[in-house]
């Protein structure tokens, strides 16, 4: 039983690389290739930002105020949230991307703020499941205001 | 008061496009850019991907097995994979991407795969709460077979 587990997560794995389009390094876990690194960042981000960004057209008004799409897509950016930081691997300081090499010399303070923005979109699920417009507005007003100052930050200009 | 939250959502909100990297349609949460469904499927699947690789590595015997690594890395597959379904948008179909236009041809059969993914990952996380290595690599494979599954049948070949 215990081989022909090992025979199917082995078979399993064969095919791991071509279905996930991830290259595994020889190092693995620990050393996962810098442009990946920022690949996988930059898609979590985006995935935040696409949530974020049609919550956002509610608030504004652009679209209908939808109370039980703004709960979903606040869940999803809380689920996110915490993601981001796991991309920001010591080797990917010098790829290819948006971030400022400073992130990196100021690590404490970036983790915190990441902190920051995972309890501000719990807030902000939370301020969604109460179900008061308002506070959910607020709240994502705040979040957007942790977001921006990380960009300030850390994010070079586009 | 209710001005003043309202005038802050505002202020918050004037950011918004610039801070996510996300251009809103007029129409908003109705139809997002084709795009931009597509960018954010895609950066999620990544993410995916990213720590399946990383889980794939372990099993595969590349890296040392983790047991709380894996866990973590199992959460956030189970937290992903609800997630891409909702970039595949009705006006995604002709958008520049891997998926095959049968895709949305055959919606409620790829639906009822990525409910499937959904199901298979909240088993991996469960099986890597329960500690035993062997059913984790053993539920990792079924995990790796339904997207390889869905992938055969609607991804096109790189």
């Amino acid at each position: 039983m215990k081989h022909s587990k090992q025979k199917f997560a082995r078979l399993a794995l064969g095919v791991v690389t071509a279905v996930l389009g991830v290259t595994l390094t020889g190092t693995g876990v620990a050393a996962p290739k810098p442009e990946d690194a920022v690949k996988y960042r930059q898609g979590v981000l985006f995935a935040m930002g696409w949530n974020a960004g049609a919550m956002g057209a509610m608030v504004k008004g652009d679209v209908p105020f939808d109370k039980a799409q703004f709960a979903f897509m606040a869940d999803r950016v809380a689920a996110l949230a915490p993601m981001p930081l796991e991309g920001f691997t010591p080797d990917s300081k010098g790829a290819k991307s948006h971030a400022k090499p400073e992130l990196w010399d100021n690590m404490d303070d970036f983790k915190s703020r990441m902190g920051e923005l995972v309890e501000s979109t719990k807030a902000l699920a939370a301020a969604a499941q109460g179900g008061d417009e308002g506070a959910m507005k607020t709240q994502f007003g705040k979040t957007v205001q942790v977001c921006k100052g990380c960009h300030d930050e850390y994010r070079e200009k586009p």
